[in-house]
């Protein structure tokens, strides 16, 4: 039987279960409402299946649950420092975001380093939490060696996520989140699964030779999206949310983990803008005129980003999520089981 | 009969030509340097040819050769703002970048916001100089309505260039800089005189639909490279370094110039990042970390950006830069004739 639930009961139901899988209260609390946004915005890879991930590694010693993330000592400049402790990077990134919106205000740019944190989570939720307070935001992180650089053989880059939140005076912000491989790794699992070649451009073999085989293409690495360019962006984000900020580069990642089939530990770049300190004494106001821009996108035909998602938002908001029979009984035995729930 | 020339001599007759177009110093100086640069590199759309641009600019009456750029009040905060004054971008950058580097460094990371300028260069020139200083660069800017939307019909976004930087402590800096779009205008413009085919994804004609033609593509829009991902980082582009910073996007900018034949007049931004600053108190050297991620990508045989271009660099330096008869011809007219060279 389906379960319709609102979001505040799906939610409660997330955390119970992150509780008795041994994460605290912090962890769980952040886990659990993005997850829980995750499901409620259509965003199936990123809802409750990610429960299943945190529990294996909880369970295979590769995070702290019990971690209290820790806001290094401010020192007035720009960048704010969390220290994740080997927690969840969502738990550090709620603590520092505060201090992160004070500084881009009164210096009207800063960033926030979230640093030796297990990351699993999509990066729209944070944006938004950025654009809530009126400022832009500009997030990426590294994941794990994954992806083959243009021109090369075998993976090196992670599938390293860009996201940028711009925020609107009225309704959803307009935000984008991507990852730097032109697909992700499950949409190869997906079309392995259902048996179905790969198109043309996604993957390369072990031996570095273009595949369209799903099992080739997962043996071997993924290609980043739109050719050297993408390469190019993948490559930055190594350098500016893994080296620059002191924490592990996605080669280093897989190293460390020794796995793709478990959540990466690594750090997380957010840099905040302040629309209204950079368009100080300068003709017009920013908010009214991105809304002209976006106004002649959409007014072509063209659509903005996330609008799939925000519809998904609408409507769970109104009616409830509902979850197959399936998952309505996975969520019972791994709120019965904890961590015996998964290998 | 060919010439050649030392960097020197090539950058003082390029000044020399701007100065009797009607430049004043500050900006024939700088332009000299960066359009010298472009032909020391073999970036042969940004080397010499750009002078009969910024003659045409300037006889048009859209650009300020007397202009002399002004960095507004320091108020200690994040944020450098240079007025360009309707002069170029280049002079107004160059006088901005030491206080944006002694910002960076005593923030972590701070950005200086270029208004009221027109620009021609690339944006690598001004990324190498960031670096130069240690610091990592993240550069935009818009440019005109020329690309159209992912899903949409008509041009809006511009060509909009991203570009980025990190220092190296031996050598050349890692640099990208690349069109948002597929292609260049200018890649367009030589297959249609080529009478070649245009590769597939580039354009979409007058009615929005894909088209190979040369001719058709130039009457409708190019197309964002990496499609609805390229497309979206155009738009924020679009955001940051148009609306945010106050001046014009690139629908406004073709507007207010009515032509896509004269150098746009637009904005620019640049955040300058202290990899000292962000990794401060953390494992390793990030610099050294660094090294260790191009040797990896180069060590499975793929290239880092602007190879070629540090390649033509080298030799250019140790030989002189060698010009056609037609291009030695071409600056001693311009020379010779001023603005009268130009129509």
């Amino acid at each position: 039987m389906t379960l319709t639930l609102t979001l505040d009961a799906l939610t409660d139901r997330i955390v119970a279960i992150l509780r008795r899988a041994g994460l605290n209260e912090v962890q769980a609390a952040a886990l659990g409402g993005v997850i829980a946004a995750g499901e409620r915005d259509g965003c199936k890879s990123h809802g409750i299946y990610r429960i299943e991930g945190v529990l294996r590694t909880l369970k295979a010693g590769k995070v702290d649950g019990a971690a209290l993330p820790v806001l290094a000592e401010d020192d007035g400049r720009a960048i704010i420092r969390v220290e994740a402790r080997r927690g969840f990077s969502t738990p550090a990134f709620d603590l520092g975001l505060p201090l992160l919106a004070a500084r881009a205000r009164e210096l009207g740019l800063a960033a926030m380093v979230v640093n030796d944190c297990t990351h699993f989570s999509a990066l729209w939720p944070e944006v938004e939490a950025v654009t809530a307070e009126g400022l832009a935001a500009l997030v990426m992180c590294p994941s794990y060696a994954s992806v083959a650089p243009t021109g090369g053989t075998r993976p090196l880059l992670g599938t390293n996520p860009l996201a940028f939140g711009w925020p609107r005076p009225a309704g959803h912000p307009y935000v984008f989140d991507f990852a730097t491989s032109v697909a992700a790794r499950g949409e190869l699992e997906l079309k392995r699964r259902a048996g179905e070649a790969l198109p043309e451009g996604w993957a390369i073999d072990a031996e570095g030779r273009p595949t369209t085989d799903p099992e080739a293409g997962l043996a071997g690495a993924m290609l980043p999206f739109g050719g050297h360019k993408g390469s190019a962006i993948g490559t930055m984000i190594e350098l500016l949310a893994g080296v620059m900020i002191g924490d592990l580069t996605s080669p280093e990642v897989l190293e460390q983990l020794g796995t793709t089939a478990l959540a990466p530990f690594h750090g997380e770049l957010v840099i905040a803008l302040s629309p209204e300190a950079f368009a100080r004494g300068r003709p017009g106001d920013p908010f009214a005129r991105a809304e002209l821009l976006f106004g002649a996108i959409t007014g072509q035909g063209a659509r903005l980003p996330s609008q799939r998602r925000f519809a998904a938002r609408a409507k769970a908001e109104a009616e409830g999520v509902t979850l197959t029979p399936a998952e309505a009984a996975q969520l019972d035995r791994m709120l019965e089981l904890g961590l015996d729930a998964v290998a």
